[in-house]
């Protein structure tokens, strides 16, 4: 049986989901945003951010992100700031779609991670993905314009939002261009830690 | 001892509250962002709407909140808006404080509710409200606009947000206007009932 298609980020509470320019990713708003998984188990290891970390509800909801997650699928913007942040070994451990009109070839690194690149649009790329996933779900990794790409299309099942109680003020809006005539939603789940409440959604046609 | 100052809305999942004009206040997504409220027993009764209705949780923290409010604020627009909406016996059965450069004698209506037209800037309204609470708490019951003034102004205490599993895609969004290098959320409560999110935050300077 196939995969779902999901997506999964961390939103303030008035709707940004990161800063305006790649410059400010590690400035302190972002932080704040992240700082609910920065002090996770699962998110140390796999960020290579040193030993130790939580072990609750918080990072077990990040573990089965990760474990259920075959494949990603990202936009250009997303893998040219993480190309500058990620690891040696970068955190995804599966093979990464990026969205592009760059014609390049697959670039692997170590621990599984093989960035793919892909020119033919986002549903030969959600293919591909779905492919490479096997039963395991496709992940929309992101940004914004990616993810409301794959929702305006109606190609995304469920989503999970981990709402920060922080406001940002100004940066990129999660749903800034959906197409709300097409996308009807269902919570499914949601739950409270001290410093987040996560939300899932599943996406409906109208 | 002085009661809190408190906001409470319901907000679509991609941070709106109302719609862009007030025609539209009727509207297919303005009903699905009230629909939780629209089913309870409380919201039916209080503005006239038939017998009948939910009693669960929801139903009670609509009950609580008027039950909390001992005097309103609101902006010169929404009062606009609710003189052709209210039922003859407005839904706030106390003081209410409105915000607005017109002069402008009480309105007194049935059912407790005395509408008082205040020239004097946010401050001041909100000590005759205070005033008019007691030990009950001020509801600044909208729109965003004073919503926003009053937090940017450091007089919230906290507020409560219905978060509703609807995607708006335009309209008036409540923290458009937020300066976020003032206002520090702690999240203090939060459940969710099949329709709506809600979400209690207490508000700290920072």
């Amino acid at each position: 049986m196939a995969g779902k298609v999901f997506f999964s980020v961390s939103m303030s509470l008035d709707g940004f989901i990161a800063p305006e320019s790649s410059e400010e990713l590690m400035g302190q708003q972002w932080m704040e945003l992240q700082r609910w998984a920065f002090r996770q188990r699962h998110f140390r290891e796999n960020l290579k951010l040193g030993e130790g970390g939580e072990e609750g509800r918080d990072n077990d909801i990040l573990r089965e992100t990760f474990e259920r997650t075959g494949a990603s699928v990202m936009g250009k913007r997303m893998f040219d700031a993480g190309e500058q942040m990620w690891p040696e070994e970068p955190p995804f451990h599966t093979p990464v779609f990026v969205l592009t009109h760059e014609k390049r070839d697959p670039w692997e690194r170590s621990g599984g991670t093989t960035f793919n690149f892909v020119n033919d649009g986002i549903e030969l790329a959600l293919d591909q993905a779905r492919a490479a996933a096997g039963d395991r779900d496709v992940r929309i990794a992101g940004g914004a314009q990616a993810i409301v790409q794959y929702l305006n299309a109606g190609l995304i099942d469920e989503f999970h939002v981990a709402l920060s109680p922080v406001l940002f003020g100004s940066g990129i809006r999660l749903f800034e261009d959906v197409d709300d005539s097409r996308v009807a939603l269902e919570l499914i789940r949601s739950e409270s830690s001290s410093m987040a409440t996560h939300l899932d959604y599943a996406v409906h046609p109208r």
